[in-house]
């Protein structure tokens, strides 16, 4: 039989802290009083985008640590990544923190494929405290994937725009009155042939129906309050709303689905069909949803994030792009 | 305490099966004997590079696949990455496998981060065959980390030659008569702040014995066939033996140290200071190597991957080069 890639973790570890940070733009956000730390500067005082992506990802992991009233010598490992070439901000905050890191690629998607990983490295009992996130930085990936940011070029209806921030998490052994992991679903690349960059919301959405349809059919009968995708964004949300209800499956097993890209800039029109990157999904489940798991108003939610496997060379050669979801189940007894 | 990030897993998964192919320079190496496939086309009948990469993947996944008497639906997870931007002839691979996908980039140290992540994962129990590797393509990586291939552009005797090959083996529950995972040792970011991209040896070598030096410490007395680095080069490897002589203590744990990219193209002087690439280590380990462990000519071994973890653009930016090397201990009983 085909696996589904839905496993339940017994030990149900617990999200015992997390830290969000973004950038000044992203103030407009309907989820900002959930943010941690809002940066007045883009670059965060440094001299290029990288480098400023690469300081918001080390304080946002100190703040995670310290929240938590934890030090970093109690980190057993750093699980993290993002989308710059060999994830390069990622590694320089790693030198900083100085624990033990392995760097995840599933492009927007790593902020669950690391509390994934995290959840089974917890289940093992080797580990204590495994912090997990991702981050993104506007400028810093929208000049990699697209165009030099000086020339302002336009974008259609369906681009998305970067979100500036970071969500990380540290995750233990299970605690009573903190969210906790029930179960996870790895995802399988998809690719619907979609080829254009600037609509990653179509090509990402039949990856996330995929995984959603997995792990809702290895946990019939389980109510959740809502399913929450990653960076779909208006556009690809509109896709998947669609595919959901062509399938006829889901109405009875959830109350309503949501979507964080779709969610994060509210209405502005500058944003066009919402946010996308490693931190939107972060910041939004790392922050306002965990939160709100916190305090009681969900109790059982499934968190979808997506993500866009291409670079701007397999666009150039030709190439579709290749999508993949990971989703996390997340419950508050 | 300050983790050291050292574990052992008490189930001993067994890696039970590997495949591994190299392109047709690597015909000279003395490994050569050991590799499963060897293609006479450095591209693998592909239009571009990064497809030829993405295919050689492909085949050598299919190949560890079938050697071990599976099928691809028996794999629950592939845990796999590359040195391109984004990975993508690893996502473009795990597109046509189908599998349950995570990547994973520790960039040359990703052959055993993967295997490392395999090890906790089959730990818990949850899964049973998971799928582990990495690869390189000479020409994809060395235009984009270097110069354009067709500029024959020389380069000094610290240079290494990123191998063209890939290396993937499948971990499942004990078995005996098949090498198994004892412990691992996962390493932290070192920064010596070299940044010379063209002398990645010297870099990487203090990386290397900071985490020799953990996994040692923790696992005192016992005694090993030797330590094998990924892909020091013969410059990297003498800065290590050095390191480690001045350090004393490693002569009564190990008889030897070796270097699979010291030993990988043998002396021919085109290959300046040796191999280099994640599949230079991922080919070695996971064919010569295993095959020895298999026929029980070494009982215990510790393999210490290495990894640059710089870019193009943050070593343009004048950054140094950060390094991390992950250890995992292999036994035969």
């Amino acid at each position: 039989m085909k696996k589904t890639g839905t496993y339940q973790f017994a030990s149900k570890p617990s999200i015992v802290s997390t830290a969000v940070s973004v950038g000044p733009l992203e103030k407009v956000s309907p989820f900002h009083p959930h943010f941690d730390f809002i940066y007045e500067d883009e670059r965060i005082g440094q001299e290029t985008n990288e480098k400023g992506h690469s300081q918001l990802i080390e304080d946002t992991c100190n703040m995670a640590v310290t929240k938590g009233g934890f030090q970093l010598q109690d980190i057993d490992l750093l699980l993290a990544g993002d989308l710059v070439n060999e994830m390069t901000p990622t590694n320089f905050a790693a030198r900083q923190l100085a624990t033990p890191f392995m760097g995840m690629f599933s492009a927007c998607a790593t902020s669950v494929s690391s509390l994934i990983t995290a959840s089974f490295f917890l289940e093992t009992k080797l580990m204590d405290k495994v912090m997990f996130g991702a981050a993104s930085q506007h400028n810093a990936v929208e000049r990699q994937f697209r165009y030099p940011i000086e020339y302002g070029a336009q974008k259609p209806p369906t681009g998305q725009w970067t979100v500036t921030g970071g969500g990380y998490g540290i995750l233990s052994h299970h605690q009573t009155g903190k969210p906790y992991v029930h179960s996870a679903t790895i995802g399988q690349v998809m690719d619907c042939e979609c080829t254009d960059p600037l609509d990653m919301g179509s090509a990402m959405a039949p990856a996330a129906f995929d995984t959603i349809q997995k792990h809702l059919a290895q946990n019939k009968g389980t109510s959740y309050d809502f399913v929450m995708t990653g960076d779909l964004g208006k556009n690809g949300f509109s896709i998947l709303q669609e595919l959901i209800k062509s399938s006829g499956v889901s109405s009875y097993l959830v109350d309503n689905y949501r979507d964080a890209g779709a969610e994060f800039y509210g209405n502005e029109e500058k944003f066009l069909s919402g946010a996308s990157g490693a931190g939107c999904s972060a910041t939004v489940y790392y922050g306002p949803i965990y939160a709100e798991l916190l305090a009681g108003k969900w109790k059982k939610i499934l968190l979808v994030a997506t993500g866009a496997l291409l670079s701007p060379l397999s666009f150039q050669q030709g190439e579709t792009i290749p999508c993949i979801a990971h989703a996390v189940e997340l419950s508050m007894e």
